[in-house]
């Protein structure tokens, strides 16, 4: 029989912030599939690591490619869906891990997918999204009464129309754009709104009030607040 | 010495989808303060109690306001804090049950400002969205590459602007409001790429694709998609 394909989300850093189910997910499956990337060094592992044993388990890294050149993307994925395949008709329960929750920007999702395109049973499991860790840190909420959340990643083309939604803007993922939405975020006024929080819940975590000229690092995640309403209520 | 104060998030329903964290945080403190809203049945306790054993520790239900009209939601919450201040004077360790995550339109949040400008420490504790939930559960992405998510309360005033925003949106909290929701996702086409949770991870839990007349309780959201271009890559 088959195995069955789990994507489980990690959440953003903190080994706490892990769900019991994606531990008892990991638990039941004997070959892990960990996403690898340049700069990432197994992140996802070392999260999920200090919270389930996994001295039993086969880990399987597999090399992501972050590429704008779409087909090359669907090759590396349709690439890393057939390793993982392999797993499954040898019977294995297979667990993909993914940092933060899959829903929300993942290589994850593409993978799974198209595994279950092919007919492979999948389940998925949420996670703690890294905007929501990096409120929490702030103890402050994105969003309250009527006010509108906005996600978007830095790389979009649309961030310059976005910046004038009235409401919470979370822009993740800036990378090597970051310079330029630190200049949109200027130019719209919005400097003193805006906190970033880098790493949250790891041990390089910083944080910093307002728009400077500070390097920022990979994971690294902006908070725009138009509002303080919820200050006063 | 005075206790602390944590505002825990307990996740959407499905009880497995409490943070290791949240686990932890409960088990250490004597009292578990319980949002109560005429519709609710605590059902934040109901969830967490699948986790945690409670038996030693005291359930304190506070009863929140739905109301919008400012000031007397803000008597209200300044009066649950107070309950809770008289708890942390005593020395005792307070956790706040919180359903979903607590930096998304919560009541918590504002009881947890009150609490910390009073001067008492405090932590907050991330958790799994509802929206993340659901699209687990649909084993679809919210968003993927340079996609926007736009999360919004049914009951916003800029819920028509927003219609227009190029990405996802996920309309929360829509209560009695779904109707003109829903007349707002017919008016601009979108009805065929809405989908409706309801009571995600709960017993009740139905899935809806598409507008139809359906009655759809308090915990139900809408997501509606602009695009699949996550299903071809």
């Amino acid at each position: 029989m088959n195995g069955k394909f789990y994507g489980v989300s990690v959440g953003p850093g903190d080994p706490e912030l892990i769900t019991v189910k994606a531990v008892n997910t990991i638990k039941k499956c004997s070959i892990i599939i960990v996403p690898q990337t340049k700069n990432e060094n197994m992140l996802a592992l070392s999260i999920a690591q200090k919270s389930v044993d996994m001295t039993d388990k086969l880990i399987v890294p597999v090399r992501f490619l972050m590429s704008h050149d779409i087909e090359k993307t669907q090759e590396n994925h349709k690439r890393s869906a057939e390793t993982i395949m392999e797993y499954l008709r040898q019977g294995h329960d297979v667990a993909m891990l993914n940092i933060g929750d899959i829903s929300i920007y993942s290589t994850c999702s593409y993978i799974l997918n198209i595994i279950e395109k092919n007919g492979f049973e999948t389940e998925v499991c949420a996670g703690v999204p890294s905007f929501c860790a990096a409120a929490a840190r702030l103890k402050k909420p994105l969003v309250s009464r009527k006010e509108v959340l906005v996600v978007a990643p830095g790389y979009t083309d649309e961030l310059e129309s976005l910046m004038s939604v009235n409401g919470t803007k979370v822009i993740m993922k800036s990378g090597k754009h970051m310079n330029r939405v630190k200049k949109l975020v200027e130019k719209y006024g919005m400097s003193d709104n805006t906190i970033i929080v880098e790493s949250c819940g790891l041990e390089n975590e910083r944080i910093h009030y307002g728009i400077d000229e500070t390097e920022n690092g990979y994971f690294s995640l902006m908070i725009i607040k138009t509002s303080e309403e919820n200050d006063n209520a």
